[in-house]
């Protein structure tokens, strides 16, 4: 079974490929601004195919980190996605962003990932190794500050103080994160048994601001 | 020589097939708000691939409305189109969309375009039939108010008065136009004589938020 995975809800390009059960990571991208990074996945993507000595053709799956996360990196990744499988009509594992970070965290007791997701909201989930605690979900920072301190990851700075919570260093690359991820989602998903989606869908769990602007 | 082309530099999702030098176009999609559209384009390109009895690997060349226009809009329709090439290898044509605008406008005079670029400023050409006659541009919309008056056209409304100037309706369909601009541009630059791009570059001809940001 040869995967390739593709994740850019923080911002960054992370790519993996598991060939065989052997996993490939791309490298780290240089000058992916939000204005290149659009046009500079399919290059890193074939870069890491060649590593691990993959034609496109020889995919079985793709699996996307959907979201929640950056709304301009979830449709750039998605958008890439489509692209890539109008041609090769694979099945799409879709992974949970949050816990990509939380493995990236990599430790064996429940961790909550916190990302600010700005308009003062925060994407939060909680996972322990394979479980998912409390479901992927947008809540307010203030009602995060009420919630029993734990241990927490995230990428950037909280806007508020989190007292008496632990922020947890990454110890994990996001591509190698996002390769465990993918394993233990394909693992758990046999392509084969189940219909997975051929079209990417984006988790977005937050209004868009054309969306507030409407409610408003 | 079959040739798709895409643009949503406006917003919406426009695309053209040239089969043979017959023209299909696409029906104009629904829902596609800016969340939805990373993942509805294909579909749609799909259906109009269907339309004009194609597949994928009968195309010999791709077109892209690079720009300027909406951010979010030029990546989406850029990483699309760099997945789709990920199997094709097709060279892409980069259209300009204040070209493809004046299309619409299907007028035989001097038009100017003038989109709103947000932040105070426009994005600006100036074309008439198959010429350019001022580059595309980004300039502040104090800046367009300066130019001697002319006959324009836009999408959206201008934030300015534009005392004098002529607004000229649209007469043709984007994807219409798009169509128009592909075989114009194809017509004096042939794809297997000149060495065109596999991989799609937007033109922003605009900062964004992060680069003013780091600038401010």
């Amino acid at each position: 079974m040869n995967i390739l995975s593709l994740d850019t809800a923080c911002g960054d390009i992370s790519a993996a490929v598991i060939k065989d059960g052997r996993v490939y990571v791309s490298e780290p991208a240089e000058n992916t601004s939000g204005k290149t990074r659009s046009t500079t996945i399919v290059p890193v993507l074939e870069q890491l195919l060649k590593k691990a000595g993959l034609e496109w053709h020889q995919l079985h799956a793709l699996a996307l980190g959907a979201g929640p996360g950056s709304f301009t990196g979830l449709r750039i990744a998605a958008a890439t996605l489509a692209g890539i499988n109008s041609g090769l009509k694979l099945p799409i594992y879709h992974l949970s962003s949050l816990a990509i970070t939380a493995r990236q965290a990599d430790v064996d007791g429940p961790v909550w990932v916190l990302e600010d997701a700005r308009a003062g909201e925060a994407f939060t989930g909680c996972y322990q190794r394979q479980q998912q605690l409390h479901a992927d979900s947008c809540m307010t920072w203030a009602d995060v500050e009420t919630l029993p301190p734990a241990h927490f990851c995230c990428h950037g700075e909280p806007p508020v103080a989190l007292e008496h919570w632990t922020r947890l260093p990454f110890s994990l690359d996001r591509s190698a994160a996002l390769a465990m991820e993918t394993e233990l989602v394909s693992a758990g998903l046999n392509a084969d048994e189940v219909d997975l989606p051929i079209y990417p869908t984006p988790v977005y769990l937050q209004l868009s601001q054309a969306e507030r602007n409407a409610h408003a």
